[in-house]
């Protein structure tokens, strides 16, 4: 939709990945919209995904004993997080949409991706003490999770139903901070399919980019992910 | 028990926190009861989070268009992964029981902790194409996640069971490589907390570890998560 602002976080090491393509026709599809589309392409950033005492600018609120999440939300207050949180910050701010775009690694995000909501999301600026959930600090956004898996649709249903894995993602951490969850759009095993099979996951997601601000955000509540 | 290994994989920052207080307490009681421990101190290690080409040493297997997935795989079989995952494959090889700690970060655990799972246990080692679950390449070995919340009990309870959010943990990467998984022992909001209920968190961490070897493993199946 024209005048949107999207951030899409992007995981993957190489561009000429499945998970690339899906990037790119992200990006193709939702400029053509007339959206604004910034893109967090984490690893050619070398984002760092470990939470030190390096995100925070000059002295502590308590060099006696090193407390993350306090340190980082004074900081945040005093305006001394480090430089690449806050650039990542303001394209959040700034975003009407967040995209994460990634391969899921044991039944999760890889770890730089983990990495950018340990440090990103801090305390201040996505939530606070009482203003979590349909209360976060994120409201009147949306987000949406788009990964593709090493297994099979049948090899995940063996386990369990996939929603349970998202769970920690979706309403762990996006609801959480008053983010609202559009339904994730997973492409099973592209490694493991026909080239066939591939154009088509492709051509789906451009299909679904196309109508995707028509789209009602899910019920983030337990009944959607374990009913 | 007299002669078991055990690896402490630990991520937190700081050696005064509750945490560190935790891990103090398991290598002591565990070294006490003729245990041999090994930790593997994240970040004191500076460990590397990230998934990148350079956990493969010399040439990659298609160098073409890298993939994380295959390239660990084949540098497993030709003894190529980069010297700081062949460290910790050799402690993993050795432990019967896995403790990870932590504090939990978005559901979750720290970036740091789960890079550690994307860039340990890797294909070859961990599990292979038909060697996952029950058939998992690391069996005969115990795993326990033991973690401190930011949250309430109760607080947790509001958005739905604490079990959820250990899914992708204890199912998803210990079981899914054959490991089994003894309860979790968690630590509610460690900071928000009296000293005395503190000190009453840590005796029971010792209290439990002194008859940790006579537990059975729960029964890693969606009951034992959303029943």
């Amino acid at each position: 939709m024209a005048g949107k602002k999207v951030l899409i976080v992007y995981a993957h090491q190489e561009p000429k990945s499945f998970n690339g393509s899906l990037l790119k026709i992200a990006v193709e599809e939702l400029t053509k919209q007339g959206c604004s589309v910034t893109v967090s392409d984490l690893y050619a950033m070398q984002f760092e995904p470990r939470a030190t005492r390096n995100d925070i600018v000059g002295h502590l609120h308590n060099s006696e004993a090193f407390n993350y999440g306090v340190e980082t939300w004074e900081a945040y207050k005093r305006g001394c997080l480090s430089k690449d949180l806050v650039e990542e910050q303001k394209k959040v701010r700034e975003a009407d949409l967040l995209i994460f775009q990634f391969p899921l690694f044991w039944f999760n995000m890889p770890a730089i991706l983990k990495g950018w909501m340990d440090r990103v999301l801090v305390r201040g600026f996505a939530y606070d003490l009482s203003k979590i959930y349909d209360g976060g600090l994120l409201q009147d956004k949306l987000s949406l999770f788009s990964f593709t898996t090493g297994g099979s649709k049948e090899k995940f249903a063996i386990g369990g139903d996939i929603r349970y894995l998202l769970w920690p993602m979706q309403h762990g951490i996006m609801h959480f901070c008053g983010v609202k969850v559009l339904e994730p759009h997973i492409c099973y095993a592209p490694e493991n399919v026909s080239e066939e099979k591939r154009k088509e996951m492709l051509a789906a997601w451009t299909q679904r980019l196309k109508t995707l601000w028509k789209e009602e955000p899910i019920n983030c509540s337990p009944e959607w992910y374990f009913k």
